[in-house]
């Protein structure tokens, strides 16, 4: 294998595959990326079994060549080691030759640097899918739907489900629901999908969603996914982004949503984040998060919490809307308040069922996202 | 004690005194700010024993009216909550009244909070200090001071003198020098001060000194120095900042500094930290840090690293000046790296006197700051 290419098309590549490589693996081939060269580009490949991300560097784009390939070939290079020093050679040449035992030579500028490379055959193969089943969706949605719901997945490995966001797909709406048995997160969109294609029990690792996330650029691209068996793959321009999709059965939640409410209230969602947020401060000191809700006679509500070792504090807060029985509620302020970051609304409703039951939180703009909190049992 | 405050005015403040907080004080009154109100306005101090922070709030300022004073009065609010809370409340001003058991009640729009005062008689008092000898040195020059040689303080607390800067001052010559047995660093610079003012062994912590660096501002800005017994004391505008002075001897270093050297080296400083950055990053990897350094035939230098994991960096470097004997040598890069990022000087000076023995910074241009590393013992 012998080439010479551009740096910092190189370096991107390897910044985007980069996010497969677990620190902690204990497959020394797995610590490595995986370069393929043939006449047509490189190929770049990470993995950590989980995750698998392969990206593909042309050798031409927009007219400007971007590699010259000798000879081509393949070699497995020390993932962290490969990451750090790319980004820090002294020129946009990038030489890059192996020789006998995956020896690895690179020479940029005045640099000269050897890679203890290892043998690409014993790289992980990457899974074969079958492109039955693909969606596109906008990838500023996607990055969206994954923000409103990944925040609520159980951090706990042994309900190894809930640690995923289930993704259903039908008659074109696909649906994104979290939870990790205190709160549930839910979003839904319309996209354009074969009214065929259809799915069920597709659960993928929050933190799988969040590194994705990572990869969609701004600008507006749209994403390819392939939903396969086992396995769902991401096609991002030249990224293809490999999960793994979670074992078991997700549990069925739609009857803990209810339909009727025994308080509603319409409120600025700015306001209402500030002053949760000063509520929070203090009762994240006594580690308990405990922020109360009451409504007052004149209509408004009160916000407050309290500390015996730091004190108290009250918020008031004007209604826009408020509709059924006066209240007195208590819940995780932090919960809360990731809620509240992630919709995106300027007012948004919250539904109360009852003391001890669901808190239902939607924008008052649209319907397509919905999250839900349960309230904690409190003395007074 | 009853007031009302601008915000920005007392977040600010509070900023500045809040550098003086331990997290891990055993001492419950040292987790407070305590907050002294006047008719002349309003005065908050912090410490941890080491440091205390003192800074005053003037009733007005340019005219502006800053504080308007109903009852004075004094109480110690808990830090950590009072500084996060003041920076989020919703209005510029705020009403704080001290009520029955240091009860303290603040109102800022329609936030309501009530804080569990401590008494202000706790409080430890300030050092009251003479003010014999006193320096003035500018802010940005004591900043650089402190940046040039703070980095080289020993982190072990068995010996500890060597975790502070040495400070001497002798005929206007301010000398600060830090060492941690395995490099040293020195600055120099002269000073407005009385000729009579000197003084010699003065130890400062180098956390603390890098704590007072974060409150100097970025203007022009003069600092008051008071150097006492056992305090010194910054004065920094409206702020005072005292610090304990180090008990015992600073070791002599003036004889491990060499006055000739076998090899004489001028390098671009920008592209010695590249090349040694780059070396740096592979023996990092093997957790060793060791660089080499050689003279080749051709009157360049190579720098290499080398892991037996992970492969070799070389790297050729052009040497703008080539004084003395062939060279081959090993040292600590982040040692160098350390130094280099600090001189702020286009060209640099390197002296070795043998495999051994020290090797000496310094930048071309000016003779005000000199380092010192030692070089490993390496079998080849």
């Amino acid at each position: 294998m012998k080439l010479s290419i551009l740096k910092n098309e190189l370096n991107e590549a390897i910044q985007n595959v980069s996010k497969a490589i677990s620190s902690r693996t204990t497959i020394p081939i797995l610590s490595g990326i995986k370069v393929d060269v043939t006449f047509q580009g490189v190929t770049l490949t990470a993995s950590d079994t989980d995750i698998s991300i392969q990206t593909f560097i042309p050798v031409e784009d927009d007219r400007q060549t971007i590699v010259q390939v000798e000879r081509p070939g393949s070699v497995v290079l020390p993932a962290k080691f490969f990451v750090e020093i790319i980004k820090k050679l002294p020129s946009q040449d990038i030489e890059i030759e192996v020789k006998d035992h995956f020896q690895t030579f690179l020479r940029s500028g005045t640099t000269d640097i050897q890679m203890v490379g290892l043998d690409p055959e014993e790289f992980p193969v990457l899974p074969s899918i079958e492109e039955n089943q693909v969606i596109t969706v906008n990838g500023d949605l996607l990055r969206t739907m994954i923000k409103q719901t990944a925040f609520a997945i159980s951090s706990n490995e042994t309900t190894p489900i809930l640690t995923g966001v289930l993704w259903n797909l039908s008659e074109g709406n696909l649906k994104f629901v979290s939870t990790d048995r205190h709160r549930l997160a839910s979003r839904t969109a319309d996209i354009q999908a074969d009214p065929a294609v259809r799915f069920t029990n597709v659960v993928i690792s929050g933190k799988t969603l969040n590194e994705l996330s990572k990869i969609i650029p701004d600008q507006n691209t749209m994403v390819d996914i392939v939903v396969a068996d086992n396995q769902v793959l991401f096609k991002i321009d030249r990224v293809l982004f490999y999960s793994r999709i979670l074992d078991g059965t997700y549990p069925d939640t739609s009857k803990i949503i209810p339909q009727n409410y025994k308080t509603e209230l319409i409120l600025d969602t700015k306001k209402l984040i500030d002053a949760i947020d000063r509520a929070y401060l203090l009762s994240r000191e006594d580690k308990t998060n405990i922020v109360r809700l009451q409504t007052k006679e004149d209509g408004s509500i009160e916000i407050s919490s309290s500390s015996s070792e730091l004190g108290r504090v009250t918020e008031q807060l004007d209604v826009k809307e408020f509709k059924g029985d006066p209240l007195r509620i208590a819940f995780n302020s932090k919960y809360m308040l990731d809620v509240l970051k992630v919709v995106e609304c300027e007012n948004i409703f919250i539904g109360f069922t009852g003391a001890m039951s669901p808190i239902i939180i939607k924008p008052t703009e649209h319907v397509s996202s919905l999250h839900l909190i349960l309230p904690y049992r409190t003395t007074n």
